[in-house]
């Protein structure tokens, strides 16, 4: 099992939640954030230069699958998420040793 | 070390927390999230049958613990959590490799 | 890689942003959340005593790094979050085993 995570732009959170579900992933989390991804202005002042660092608010997708989700679910994200500018955002794949589904007590893939 | 991370409803938090405070997990950090566990509302539409998805709100815990806490920390969150009704949650357990205490410096089972 | 995860106190955040980006790490994501640290107050009642267990707001930094920025990371994140006081907050560590730049499709240490 994977814990899968990805920041996206709040305007393709729609088109990400589509693609996952088609896909078949349909246990998702959401949540609001906001971030910064390497981009760097450097803005002229009247006594020299200074680098600005703008945080952008993203929206941020955690999702826990099977193994033969992993693949499925990156390029779902991928598929929803892009849209060729920088900005676009991360997916991030950490593994994930235990689930358990609180109103069953299922343990792990019978809790995915 | 693990990290514990189980998303709840919001009317439960009060009683997760009171649950992990008596098992002696005080240690925590809440993030409000939005979920979707699986469930899927088929609607029928005058030209056909949509499938529905909703977001609902959840509360996110994560707790860092020692393993002699794992079993202990899962054990109350269900405890607290479990209404036996769909949506009560899911509990996902990850490895952990280190944790410094910003205060102290210390390190590992003694951060915790 | 390693996903760093640090919880601190929200009129410390542009000092450990700044520490971040001297280190030389830009790749970031901020969330609000509310935590507990372990402190514990006891209050007196008039019926008797009550232990008291107040959550306080703070910022969560989440960076994925490559392994030689790990040691750096943290150096910024104490550097710029401590006080010294309690609740000064904590730092993980976890394994992470893949990324992805979404605008790209780039992997792994080119992602980040
Ligand atoms: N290394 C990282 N660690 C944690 N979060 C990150 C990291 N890199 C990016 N993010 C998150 O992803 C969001 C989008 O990042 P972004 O797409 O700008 O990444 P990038 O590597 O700069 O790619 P691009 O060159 O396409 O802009 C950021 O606002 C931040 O929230
Ligand atoms: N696979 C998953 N990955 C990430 N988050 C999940 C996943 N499954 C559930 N969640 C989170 O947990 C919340 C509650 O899920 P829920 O209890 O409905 O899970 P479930 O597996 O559908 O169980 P039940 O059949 O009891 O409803 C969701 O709203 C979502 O935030
Ligand atoms: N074990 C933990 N698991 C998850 N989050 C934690 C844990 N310990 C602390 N936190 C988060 O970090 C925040 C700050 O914690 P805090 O600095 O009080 O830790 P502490 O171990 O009590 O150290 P100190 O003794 O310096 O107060 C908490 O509000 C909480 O959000
Ligand atoms: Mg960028
Ligand atoms: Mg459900
Ligand atoms: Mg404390």
């Amino acid at each position: 099992m994977k814990l899968i995570t990805a920041v996206v732009r709040p305007e393709r959170v729609q088109q990400v939640k589509e693609a996952l579900f088609q896909a078949g992933i349909s246990g998702i989390t959401l949540s609001r954030v906001s971030g910064h991804g390497g981009e760097q202005e450097v803005v002229e002042h009247y006594r020299g230069t200074r680098v600005m660092v703008e945080f952008r608010e993203k929206v941020e997708f955690k999702m826990a699958v099977s193994e033969p989700f992993v693949e499925v679910a990156i390029q779902a994200i991928q598929q929803g998420a892009r849209t060729g500018e920088v900005g676009d955002g991360k997916i991030f794949v950490q593994p994930l040793e235990r689930v358990v589904r609180i109103r069953t007590g299922e343990q792990d893939n019978a809790a995915l």
